[in-house]
């Protein structure tokens, strides 16, 4: 399917009996004073013109309030109501640290596809439960994701399972640009969106969503999860170790062969943003104290890029795209 | 002001540049199942007929994540708002166990009125930081919230101060009765809204605003806080000891000699529920793992009735009050 015929407002109608339709949150910005009143933004980059003074319009897309707790139970479920009744019948096989296996484990109990996930070694225990909860099979397959990858595709070929791509693939990208069509409706005159960047399943779907409505686009990375965009500088897929981050949702590579993706992210990002874990880790503690939100390292990046002193124009919707965090390690992080 | 000329809609365009419009969220239901699919309610009570197998249509209305994290915010706002010029001048007192406090000193700071709150000794710390990093002078005021209460009333008579009471006073009670405007824009045709119960402000402004719209009104107290409704069994205002609950937001006096409050409960509830501490517990262990919600033991009762067995009718709307707790203490109910 070529990227051009993605229907996003045909997907959301789709998917809309197996997720939620998320609130979007005004705060007060800039995120490093969530608690104040809003305000004018202030700290404009030197050599730029001083913002106008006016009240911030910053607004948080919660997709961590969001079934299975992340954004990516939207494109899973895109991809799983289009398999045929053979290819449901066989079962699905899908490769994760976590919320994507999370949340094709939870679509395919609903849906009564036998689904098998592959994991890393160091994906969060609380998430490998919630798969298991759902009825999934889980494989701990060694210590990179790479090499659960690997033991998905070979899964695949050898039992006739229907690979579910965490990013790469158009159904899965559709799927999550929906959250773009929730963002047109709740946000008229939605200036810039900000999206977690990882395999770029989330800001390719929701680039294509908005950008043709004039929405900028900006990617925010994690510095020890940024292969993409390491990639994107290089020219070509890298293939580079796990990190250990707080951000670990955003960990993994974007697969060698990278068929849509990494084209899709450079064709539609404006601006790219890095963050480092102190940065993530503040933004965490800010959306807990101050908005009362359980948000998961990978989901705040956005937030923490605001938090490090990125200034957004105009109306602005940040993405928080998932919550999988588990009380004790929440309560460590809050020191 | 005689209750019935409240107007709530005017209410709420007065504060609406201090209060954040919260979101309605949609939940499966009972809260007992928050983590599966849409399914018909069950557990209908004997002698009742079944209900019709539908999905269930339950709302969260998330003043958790309303400005200073609870609700009280609107009633202070609507309060303050309405002082004269020299009333300002001369300042606020308050007595809270903590969220009515900070709402108070947060809208005081941001008006530019001089606010002095009075709390129990057993305010919760973190509630308390928030009152002073408001800029408010905090006064512990003894073991019991009664005491608290008399050292405020004192206060306002000694220094011309105007006190803000946290229920039993029209403008708050308008204050409150904003989240019913709110949610008759968010769901049509609901049906039932479950609120919980303390000193009778949220209650009695809900009610107001939406039973005259045909909306059946449940009000919940925590066992261990429900002075109001033993006040109403026994037809006048009791005083008794505080319990310790995890609830601790509902605990303190309905006052000695209550105007509005007792009266309009009385008029405006349809169905009492009673839930105790493990009720408590788990509805907030169950917000956190299945919502990625911080919701605190008083904000969280409502929760707690669905749990515990409670079946509502129709469209149902359960206002999750407040979500001010810390780290260490919500990690310590995950156990």
């Amino acid at each position: 399917m070529p990227l051009r015929e993605l229907d996003f407002a045909a997907a959301l109608g789709r998917i809309r009996r197996l997720v939620w339709r998320t609130p979007a949150l005004r705060v007060p910005a800039p995120a490093g004073d969530l608690t104040g009143e809003q305000r004018p933004a202030t700290g404009s980059s030197a050599g730029s013109p001083a913002p106008a003074a006016r009240p911030s319009d910053t607004w948080l897309k919660l997709e961590s309030l969001q079934r299975t707790g992340s954004f990516k139970v939207r494109g899973a479920a895109n991809r799983l109501l289009k398999l045929t009744a053979a290819e449901r019948a066989r079962g699905v096989v899908a490769v994760s640290s976590g919320n994507h296996g999370r949340a094709v484990a939870e679509v395919a109990r609903v849906l009564g596809i036998p689904a098998t996930i592959c994991v890393p070694d160091w994906a969060d225990p609380s998430k490998l439960r919630r798969i298991r909860d759902a009825g999934a099979e889980l494989l701990r397959s060694g210590p990179s994701y790479d090499e659960a990858d690997e033991r998905a595709a070979g899964l695949a070929a050898a039992q006739g399972l229907t690979l579910v791509h965490p990013f790469d693939d158009p159904d899965v990208i559709e799927g999550q640009g929906t959250i773009g069509v929730e963002l047109a409706e709740q946000l008229p005159e939605l200036g810039e969106v900000i999206v977690p960047l990882s395999g770029g399943g989330l800001v390719a779907g929701v680039g294509l969503a908005l950008k043709p409505r004039g929405v900028r686009i900006v990617a925010v990375s994690a510095r020890r999860a940024s292969v993409m965009l390491q990639s994107l500088e290089a020219g070509r897929p890298l293939r580079m170790p796990d990190e250990e981050t707080i951000a670990s949702a955003l960990s993994g590579g974007i697969g060698d062969e990278n068929r849509l993706t990494m084209r899709v992210v450079r064709e539609v990002v404006d601006e790219h943003v890095i963050v480092g874990e102190d940065d993530i880790r503040a933004a965490v503690r800010s959306a807990f104290h101050d908005h009362r939100l359980v948000v998961e390292g990978g989901g705040a990046v956005g937030l923490a890029a605001l938090a490090s002193g990125y200034r957004p124009r105009g109306r602005v919707a940040v993405v928080v795209s998932g919550g999988n965090i588990d009380a004790p390690a929440l309560a460590a992080m809050m020191g």
